[in-house]
């Protein structure tokens, strides 16, 4: 089950998914195949074929464009406070604890192991500014075998960074950076590549300018990703404003770190002219529905971008989202865009409370979360098909103390589609492969 | 862990909870009295004592105010469709089939489990409009032991409801209404009361004037419980203001229906005399933050209602909001409750975006969902306190297979409730009491 193009479902029965040594899909054999029975027949005597069984599905694994994976351990915490208190007095206290390398292990080992618990079978990363924590991270996806793209976070400019939480200075951060992107690219040796190293500028508001501009200047030397946030809220898109006369897009690109391979976190306040650029290089968005509802003081034009051709798939945004679940921030990505169109103030008259036709539905937001995130990232996942990676997960429909019901009587296969993306959670993914190797087997 | 005020958490270490033998608690004696080490072994030695254990924490049992019993074999279906194909494609068809006792005693079945493992301990069921199968979801909810309000609905009035499911006849709505207040009122016979029957009409636009003046009788006949649906969406709102020309709630006055336990569901569009007219009887609004999101064109002016001093708590209204679990709907309130103050539209200035004030934080939303909810039914749930039936849950934070993360090192108690609040899963519920019966135990 997945949705090839946005809008469009397709449900295979009983096809066969070939993965090849390297980890990616060599061939889908539909049932009607002349070859299927030979296929079948060959893979069971090479021990090879694995039979989903009654009630399971097939799907691709998710891809998660934003996390700042130092925040899991306060996932679902302090999200009561002004965002000011929060990154003071909880977010930056707590990143500046992966010095500790103790720590940042048991941490990271924890989170990974959730996200892959929940399916996501590639994850976008902030690490923290440390380089040793940083590589940390990504041996951890290394070892467990998820898909990561990490990046160390650079924070050089003093005065908006807290003392106790900071690169110690700019010329530190990009050879850091440098560092990172060289250890990441040898990691994986002769096997599989997993993990992707990021250029990661935390946002325009802690980086310099001469910091900006040598992090540009490495994506350009390196190809590497690139990740930062954009004009997530009222106070961070009118702070770069006042400080670059420009909007985060425009000033990014002035910098150097609007790529093909460039991945924006939010993007609440992009206007058309920065939709325009977005889509100019490529580009893409982090939509994080339910964090915004948090830290962004407004909803993400996301019909509006995709209509304008830009890249977007979807984000947790862990820790200012609360919710590790790609299948929830699905969910939230379908309400928040019906609260869009239809507005919120019950008090204004109904032709004027919202942005008509801005609302997408379950099959828009879940190829947000598979084939749209893989789009944005310039990689060949979120899709079952030859060419992709095999990264993708059985969803049970029968799993134990789970709501997520299907009753044969009245449901056909795009009903079960529809039920799995509305109801499922971390207890209904019961195994995930990511690069073809068996992740997480719940049994 | 609880909420005795909206916004007052109260966290007992160590409390013994007593329960008597009418499932009402006797008393709560705290880990300074010293009464405690006598009250402990007296009850060891009689073999009822209950120890939580490590990382397991009791909390009052949830009260959902608004649920489609009937509806629930299509939690998370058909959510793409505009009310009216989902109305006459969906929801009357299935509800419906309930002619069937077979398949109405399956359904209900299925749901009663469901929600019970939940934690949702007091549900306000509609059912359908047939008294059999509404008697049979009395019959379950008695021999599962949820406490649970269940109306047979009424829809008498053949202009707006199908052919193939309507009330024959007022005269038949009527009686049958009538009836089954007199069977559940029969039911439990000289055990624990837990049926409450329950007066509703579906809503005004399929209910004839002199069929609502009738239940408005009855209801002052009988003291029943009422329910019906109240200004949910634009079309529902601007049909009644047609019809009656008066709002849904002082169209409601005007037949008798609104009363100290009447519930409305929805009622995003009450405007402050109406808000004025609900507090001077007493009734109460069943809040669904998620449902809002598919089927109302707005978010529930809450803290507006709650300044007015209205009785509020919250509803999953399933199916029109596809999650069953009350935790959920928990985030849901304090989520659209920020979009209402922030507003969405990112292209609007941020001072006339949306409605400063209207957030309600975590504590008050679960404050909503147990307390408030039992203020609104005149019921002594929702609280674990003397005099209060124990409606209770467990929450085991060591769950398999979940997402609730505690740092023991990073978190205090009131740091475990809001996580607890934030991150609960189904799988998360370990036990379940309803006046002191254990209706659920997962080990």
């Amino acid at each position: 089950m997945q949705t090839p193009e946005r809008g469009l479902v397709e449900i295979l029965e009983d096809a066969l998914v070939v993965v090849a040594e390297d980890g990616l899909i060599a061939e889908i054999v539909t049932a009607d195949d002349p070859r299927h029975e030979g296929v079948e027949a060959e893979a069971r005597a090479a021990g090879r074929l694995e039979v989903l069984g009654e009630g399971r599905y097939l799907l691709p694994g998710f891809v998660d464009l934003h996390i700042h994976a130092p925040q899991w351990p306060q996932l679902g915490k302090a999200l009561h406070l002004p965002l000011e208190d929060w990154l003071q007095q909880y977010t930056f206290p707590l990143e500046a604890r992966y010095a500790d390398l103790a720590f940042a292990n048991a941490a990271y080992r924890s989170l990974v192991d959730a996200l892959l618990a929940n399916g996501t079978t590639t994850a976008v990363y902030y690490a923290t500014v440390h380089l040793e924590a940083t590589k940390a991270l990504a041996d951890i996806c290394q070892a467990k075998g998820q898909r990561a793209l990490i990046g160390k976070v650079v924070m050089d400019d003093p005065a908006l960074s807290p003392d106790f939480y900071r690169d110690l200075s700019t010329d530190q951060a990009i050879a850091d950076t440098a560092a990172f992107i060289d250890y990441a690219n040898g990691l994986a040796g002769n096997g599989t590549r997993l993990v992707y190293p990021t250029i990661t500028p935390r946002f325009i508001p802690t980086c310099t300018d001469a910091g900006l501009k040598a992090l540009g200047d490495l994506a350009a030397a390196t190809g590497a990703h690139v990740q930062t946030h954009c004009s997530e809220s009222d106070w961070e898109h009118g702070f770069v404003l006042e400080r670059t006369g420009r909007t985060d897009t425009r000033a990014l690109e002035a910098f150097g770190l609007m790529t093909r391979r460039t991945v924006l976190a939010h993007a609440n306040f992009i206007c058309d002219d920065d939709m325009d650029a977005i889509h100019a290089c490529g580009a893409g968005v982090a939509h994080c529905p339910l964090s915004n509802h948090y830290f962004s003081n407004a909803v993400f034009p996301l019909r509006r971008a995709l209509e304008k051709g830009v890249h977007v798939g979807l984000g947790t945004d862990i820790s200012g989202g609360h919710d590790a679940s790609i299948f929830s921030n699905i969910r939230h990505a379908v309400a928040s865009s019906r609260a869009l169109a239809d507005g919120v103030d019950a008090s204004l008259p109904a032709d004027s409370r919202g942005r008509p036709g801005s609302a997408v539905d379950f099959t828009e937001a879940f190829w947000l979360a598979t084939a749209g995130g893989g789009i944005v990232l310039d990689l060949p996942i979120g899709l079952l098909a030859p060419g992709y990676f095999f990264d993708a997960m059985v969803i049970d429909t029968h799993a134990a103390d789970s709501d997520l019901v299907v009753w044969p009587e009245l449901d056909g296969l795009d009903d079960v589609f529809q039920r799995i993306v509305y109801s499922s959670g971390r207890q209904n993914v019961r195994k995930v492969w990511v690069a073809g190797r068996a992740v997480v087997d719940k049994g």
